[in-house]
Order: C-alpha cells, then sequence, then structure tokens
C-alpha cells in the first residue's frame, strides 16, 4: 500500500523541547535541566490526566501548569519573570537539525502535523520555523478535548486528509503516541534518536524506550533523515 | 455534614510500594531503587494511558507489563526468574506502620478500599497484611475497565456504600488520585508522609506534590495517624 501522507507530530518529533533548556538554566540556575526535564514529564501527564478526569484544558493552559509544578518543585514560586519567558519559548521551539532537509525531500506528498498543541500554539511555531513551508495541514486534538492517545484524536486525519489510515505514515518520536496510532491503525515510523533513552536522565529513563503496551512501531528510525528513503522503499 | 465512611486508595496510601525494594535489590544487584521507581512510575503511566487508548488491561496484567520495561531500562531482558518473585510481592505488599492502629481507631465508621487493583489482588493483599479485620468493603476499578482519576471509578462508590458522596472522606497519598476524588466530590484527605516530594528519587521529584490540576484537598495530613483526630473534629 502506498504511503499518500505523512503525519508528524510536533512537540519532540519535528520540535526539540529541550531547547529551552538554555533559558531555564539562565532563569532557574543550577536547576534548568531538572526544569526542563520536570515540565516535559509534567506536561504529558497532564495531558493524560485531564483527559481521564473529563476536565479538558487547552495544551496552552497545561503547558503552564506543568512549568509551575517544575518550579515548584525546585523550590521556586511560580512568578511572571521566570515563567513568561519560558512558556513564551514553546512558541519558538528550534526544529531538530535533519527536519528542514526531510521535509525538502519528502515534497510532492502530503505533509501534515497532529500535535496535541492548540492551533494558535502550532501556527507560531511553523510560522517561527519556517516550516510552514512544507507542511500543508496543521491538524490539532484540541477540535476533540482530549490528548493523544486517545484515538479520536488520530481520527482526525482522515477526515482533514481526505485519505484512508492505512495511507498514513504517522511519525513520532513519543513511544506513546507510537503505541496509539499503531493501536488506531496508521502506518507508524518510531523516531528513536541517538542518545535517547539513556539513564542519564529522567526523561530518559521514563519515556525514551519503547512502551509495553502491545503496538510495536512498523519501523524504527534514528534520524528524520531516514524517512524520504523509507517511504520511497514501500512503493 | 458528618463522615459516614472512610474510603482509603490502597497502593501507596495502606500498602508501601516501595516495599519491593529489598527483593529488587536482591534480583538487580546495584539497581533495585531504580527498578521500584521505574516500575511504579510506569505502572501508573500504564493505567492512564491503556484507559485512554480505551484498551484496558487488569492491574495485574499493567503491572507486570510495567515490570518488563522497568527491568529493560536497567540492561536485563525480563524473565521468570526475575519478575515472578517481584510480581508476587505485589500481593504480600507491607502496610505501613500507622495503618493498623488507624484503621483500630476508626473502628464503627464504614471503611472500604477503592483500588486500581483487582479483585483477586486487593482480597490476597488484605488477608496476607490481616487489614480484612477492619476494611468491609473492597472495591475494584476493574468492573468500569478504566483506572483512576476517571470519574467512573469514584462513581463505584455511593452504590456499593449506599450512601453520598459528600459523606465520604477519601484518603489517599496519591497526589494525582486527590485531584480526581476531589473533582467527583469526596471530602478528600491528602496523605503527604514526611520525606514525600523530595528530590532524591525520580519518584518524589514526579509524584510526590501537589499537583497542578485545580482541585485542592480539604485536608493534608502526614500520617494516617492523623485521621481518627480528623474524623472526630468534623462532628
Amino acid at each position: 500500500m502506498t504511503i499518500r501522507a505523512l503525519v508528524f507530530d510536533a512537540y519532540g518529533t519535528l520540535y526539540d523541547v529541550q531547547s529551552v533548556l538554555a533559558k531555564a538554566e539562565a532563569l532557574c540556575p543550577g536547576k534548568g535541566e531538572v526544569v526542563t526535564q520536570l515540565w516535559r514529564l509534567k506536561q504529558l501527564e497532564y495531558t493524560w490526566l485531564r483527559s481521564l478526569m473529563l476536565e479538558y484544558e487547552d495544551f496552552w493552559q497545561v503547558t503552564g501548569a506543568a512549568l509551575d509544578f517544575a518550579v515548584r518543585a525546585v523550590g521556586v514560586e511560580p512568578n511572571d519573570a521566570i515563567c513568561e519567558p519560558l512558556i513564551e519559548n514553546y512558541l519558538h521551539l528550534d526544529p531538530y537539525p535533519d527536519a528542514r532537509a526531510t521535509l525538502a525531500a519528502l515534497e510532492g506528498r502530503k505533509l501534515a502535523i497532529l500535535s496535541n498543541g492548540t492551533p494558535r500554539m502550532l501556527q507560531a511555531l511553523l510560522r517561527n520555523s519556517g516550516l510552514d513551508q512544507w507542511i500543508e495541514t496543521v491538524i490539532s486534538v484540541d477540535s476533540v478535548r482530549a490528548y493523544k492517545p486517545h484515538p479520536s484524536c488520530y481520527g482526525l486525519v482522515e477526515p482533514a486528509l481526505g485519505i484512508a489510515r492505512i495511507e498514513v505514515l504517522f511519525v513520532s518520536s513519543n513511544s506513546f503516541d507510537v503505541a496509539g496510532a499503531k493501536a488506531f491503525g496508521f502506518k507508524v515510523a518510531w523516531v528513536r534518536r541517538a542518545g535517547a533513552g539513556g539513564q542519564q536522565t529522567m526523561f530518559g529513563m521514563l519515556r525514551g524506550r519503547a512502551e509495553e503496551l502491545g503496538h510495536a512501531p512498523d519501523h524504527t528510525i534514528s534520524a528524520l533523515t531516514d524517512l524520504p528513503g523509507l517511504v520511497r522503499a514501500g512503493e
């Protein structure tokens, strides 16, 4: 079956959420690494917990609440001087170095993003990074008021792109997202970057490995640049 | 409003899930602490993720999958010699030292457990620890095929006990459970033990603090033994 569209996760897959580290270290000296990691871990926990509590708040609010948690956890009371620059940084995350070349090499395919981010966050991110040059469709889970890996999120892709799920290659570095997308019925490529899953960081220990959720990806790649060859090989 | 029933969370609240540490260290020398913490963190993540994916598996299965993850994360391929003794330990967890005296002092109240555990796991745990002497009702989320903090879990309490939610004091040391129970409409006591929320462990950093989910507990106590006085003061 030909791949007619590539649908990318945004945070952690095309965009490096660890690129807030320098600013976190400048604002919380000696604690930037812990703040950055806790922030991301809690951000995801809160998407799951709020979905499960049936108390959806959008990703901008969840990201802010997770930042409050992370800052408090290192003994600092959250305040605008610290939190505003950090959360604003979420609109200016760096794309991974291999993102632009990969998207350029995939030109001619339908390229889309399916993300937990709000439409406003994603539009700002794409514009600020210039990736809007290649990504034609941006799909936010905000309209279904639940977060990945709820199947209703993945269910947004077929009507948005006008193609069937088996024609989609879903690309994510987040292992829970890989499991959710595969359970839904996409073909899935897991981007497992070198160094991910290490024992150096909480994030690496907890989220850098394959989940034991029973849905293995079709492909495991070590860089986005493996994608063009993988797509051509499937034809 | 008089408190007519106390409903306890089991794992982490009445029973010390860290009591598997000695066996984990014996089976994975030098790695027992990391395995124990990752196991518990992943166990909870998988309850949330499976609920969200609408792919419920029971808590015995989820606990086994989380153990596989934890063991693999420290570089060991899961095998029966390591995993069976550890998971069997989940039927023989130690109650916290203050659990028996607290339950004895609350005699005459309706005392119940609401837990993610399967009925079989909970019955074994209560029998093996002797807490079945005081706990008259054991409620497992297994019948609703979703995990806490989904509201359907807390919704099991009123029909099981024949009382209204505002007459319930829900007791948990798990901060996400505190948020879920409070959102549902129970009175809630958060057991925040001394040393919880420390920066020494991944578990302390991630789960030992109040969540930023907008539902503060009615009471924060540092030990279960604070409960009898708290209940009397409410009358």
